[in-house]
């Protein structure tokens, strides 16, 4: 197996540590055993530099929570070593975090690094954030080269589901590291350049020491489907659709929309764009160019009644069944311009993001049940997802033969998987590291291995305008509500008797429907009386926690007892 | 499109209603737009059938929720009408629903019918339950013929994946309708008879009014795989396996157990059965005669350090991710006597169920962690679903060549994509109907059409004891609490002076961390102060709604702009 199950060796370089050769640390703070919130430090004699700072999506038991970012403790105390931060590409998972994070690794002098369109998401993101610094990014495309401490770095055009998506080739003092970033091979992409062999075999040729690759479509096998194909597929759908196409599709996935816009072009029909974040990506891309549309081509949502359903085509975002968002609007019947009708044609241009198949399922049904027609991924190619699979994440390490792999980008599965590729094109298996977020990856000419001491990296939840404020606690507290409830009993108690004055009162919401369970209430005031009157009446002080836990544990049995549920229980006790 | 979108039509035949001949009624009460809770209605002149009582499972909005239930009021009422109950299978999304609704419609007299297994897992069942009547179950096979008032039944052997499934062939007074019950055509089973294909061509040719056929597995192209290509690839890992293999899956899929207990055997291993339902199906099984294994095989979990770990197989329930299940338990590291090795094989024989794809995703990960290998049957055949594919589907239809079609068992999309298929082979887009639960659908010879008026088919929940009593405001209240939290402010008012005593009282859950928010609660305190004393001393009767009120949206309109989350708020104001 791989090394990171070798306790012992990481034992044995510890022992040899004073020995050792001055070694490059690379720290993931996000990233592996998941996918988003890619975050990772390359840190050398007190030279950091940053690769991407991004979030990712909450899991299903963390209600309420919006993103989780990465856990940057290490880094902040280290604010003057950062010489500065590289992003590749501008997907929320590789930029999101930036203005949570920002604040705290910020310096006037801070060197920021960006193709244009990531520049671009990055500072329009940044305006829908107050109090934040003043970004100086500075842009880079394929073939630039910058100089950051020890590091050399040359950017490189990777193919991706969003245009402008960079790898990086770095020079460090120990050897050459080549990160893919996230990447595709694509000889007939759209809207964009087919993959460059010439010059990924070029950098193949420079000695690689360590390759960093995405890991997400290991798992898969095959070759990812090119853009060409899934365009072709659309097309038809555009042609014999009846009446109006609606389209959804990942606000982000720029070449995608770009695909649909000029498909709708040749099919005379005009466009219509719904949901803040297409729009605002649209926007961004058409000024620098990433995107081009005919004068006259985009039309608002209130003026599609102005033409024939054969002409109008709406491209929306919601394609993963999102509250709020235009698709799911429409299917709910709640948006303003737009009602389903029977000819309509609903794409989804997707995939379904693990999690999020009940919610799609129960969309999808509802535009059936309207009486439009559906199609989505599964049943023709009109979708590719923009991750090599196990084809071409082999046909990468064999250009690049690196001495020592780290595949990164990914659920462990994911990882693993990845990391079985690199054995099977001859990669040792002891050059392999499958490895964990925080943990410190020590590289030299020589050796590759994990330090025994790891840096945070918690999850950092963000909450509305919390970040990091909501933690284990509060998320159990939710989840436990969630599941039955709660139970707030207030009793009061007058000092001079000693005893539960009236009837207690009894807040609950989430557990039973009170209105139809006046006898349970009942039997539960009973219960409170007595347990209070008793603990109080002993002669001795009042002990009110003692109380407390009292009401707790009886009344919790009691509740479980007639309804096996466990609300949350909270007494209240008041002496007047 | 199909007949369900054409609601003038619904008006026509409401229409000719007094002129029509006599109709049978068909009430689906579960099982159309969703997966589960099937059961279903025939009904003719005051004489009712009931096929299956099956439950499902709860959506991800649903917390607390243990299972949805049929609906069962206008059958509750029309209780003296019921001839009897007929159960396909074993299943509980066919039979799970029997002891919270049968002492609704129980008669002494009532009549029950099921095959062996069936009936030995619905018994069984009933013994969990406390106050259930005892059930008389008479057993039915293959062949088997009854009488139930207008009805004359014929059962027929249908291959799914659970032993002893039955079809219906159901004589009515307006015409012949096949119930295809659960179904797959399966010409090499395990521990099963192929299917006969002669027979159903028998009932094909005795001109059905009326097919029900099971849409699952209507969106899957091809047909699906036979039980012996599973059989062969399982044995393949258990086979080569180093150490243990640790294999997940269904507790009722009967005959994948015995599959993977008869490959067991073969390669030396002791089979150690973990997880109370499998147990308990294995059981019943056994004494059935389904479940077949020799003297020995079988050990207990704490004798598993007495075997070598190539001699030692573990059949476990959990392959969903399931809270407390044994896989999950062995992955946590929570099992009393196994704990993963580095040469054990986990396999999940089973697909994953939509919505447990990311529980499922991130247990693996754990597997892989603790240096297990995985295979899962996105990986390798070594699952097959127990439900015809298009091919498959196209073929019933053909051999059964109905006048009418209604698609049954399934999501909406299904039903539509099973509608589709109907239309493929040439029936008659009018004679298809695509229905939801608690329309009644009327036929008889000539036509078939749904009436106006539904009967009452919303879902019934059950949460521990409770069946039925949490409603849609129970289950609001819980997904609000779930997103922000509760936060009950209590303050106690003088009733001399008008005016908030001392400093209200705040208990707040799943909001923020208290502790390290006390800027915020103390400004909280200071509004609650000022909010009372204004509403109390203005020198009119108190209004204390009013005032509970003003806290409500004023304070939740505070919290809100301070943290952009609006928890539960719960004033008590309480005058002493």
């Amino acid at each position: 197996m791989f090394k990171k199950q070798s306790r012992f060796k990481e034992d044995k370089y510890k022992h040899s540590y004073p020995k050792r050769a001055p070694c490059l640390h690379l720290i993931p703070l996000g990233g592996l055993g998941e996918v988003g919130r890619n975050m990772t430090l390359l840190e050398y004699k007190h030279q950091i530099l940053i690769i991407d700072v991004g979030f990712r999506m909450p899991e299903e038991n963390m209600p309420g929570i919006d993103y989780i970012i990465p856990n940057i403790e290490y880094v902040k105390k280290r604010k003057k070593d950062i010489l500065g931060i590289v992003f590749t590409h501008g997907h929320y998972d590789h930029i999101g975090a930036v203005p949570y994070l920002i604040e705290h690794i910020f310096r006037k002098d801070l060197k920021l690094f960006a193709s244009p369109l990531t520049k671009g998401i990055i500072l329009k993101r940044q305006e829908e954030f107050s109090r934040q610094p003043k970004l100086n990014i500075n842009e880079v495309r394929d073939g630039s080269k910058i100089k950051l401490g020890c590091f050399n770095i040359e950017f490189f055009k990777q193919n991706h589901n969003i245009p402008d998506n960079l790898g990086l080739f770095i020079e460090t003092p120990v050897g050459n590291i080549l990160h893919t970033s996230d990447f595709k091979f694509d000889k007939n992409p759209i809207n964009d350049l087919p993959t460059n062999f010439k010059k990924l075999n070029q950098l193949g040729k420079r000695n690689i020491l360590l390759l960093l690759s995405d890991s997400t479509g290991a798992e898969q096998e095959g070759s990812s489907l090119s853009e060409k194909e899934i365009s072709e597929n659309l097309e038809k759908i555009f042609k014999t659709a009846p009446g109006r196409v609606i389209a959804a599709t990942f606000a982000s996935l720029i070449n995608r929309i770009q695909q649909m816009i000029t498909i709708s072009e040749k099919y005379k029909r005009k466009v219509c764009i719904e949901g803040y974040s297409m729009r605002t990506n649209i926007d961004i891309s058409k000024i620098l160019g990433y995107v081009k549309a005919k004068k006259g081509t985009f039309i608002k949502a209130k003026e599609i009644k102005n033409y024939p359903d054969s002409r109008v085509t709406v491209l929306c975002t919601g394609a993963q069944g999102e509250t709020g968002a235009a698709l799911m609007r429409i299917a709910n019947r709640d948006h303003r311009f737009l009602k389903l009708k029977k000819n309509d044609t609903v794409v989804f241009s997707s995939s379904v993001i693990p999690g999020n198949e009940r919610t799609v399922q129960i969309m999808k049904d509802e535009i059936l049940r309207q009486g439009a027609r559906v199609y989505h991924y599964k049943m023709m190619d009109i979708h590719a997802g923009g991750h090599a699979k196990k084809e071409e994440l082999k046909k990468m390490l064999k250009i690049m033969k690196p001495k020592f792999f780290l595949p990164i980008h990914g659920q462990h599965s994911m990882l693993f998987a990845h990391a079985e590729l690199a054995k099977e094109i001859g990669i040792n298996e002891k050059n392999i590291i499958v490895a964990e977020n925080g943990q410190v990856i020590s590289l030299n000419k020589k050796n590759i291995f994990i330090e025994k001491k790891k840096v945070p990296s918690s999850y950092i939840m963000v909450d509305g305008l919390g970040v990091g404020d909501v933690g284990e606690i509060v998320l159990r507290d939710r989840q436990m509500l969630a599941k039955d409830g709660m139970f707030v009993i207030i009793a009061i108690v007058d000092r001079q008797t000693g005893r539960v004055k009236g009837s207690p009162d009894i807040i609950s919401r989430g557990f039973v429907y009170l209105r139809e369970s006046k006898g349970l209430l009942r039997d539960t005031r009973k219960r409170v009386i007595k347990i209070v009157n008793k603990a109080t009446g002993s002669g001795r002080a009042v002990n009110w926690s003692y109380i407390k836990d009292e009401l707790r544990n009886k009344i919790g049995g009691f509740l479980f007892s007639r309804t096996q549920r466990r609300p949350m229980i909270l007494p209240v006790v008041i002496e007047v």
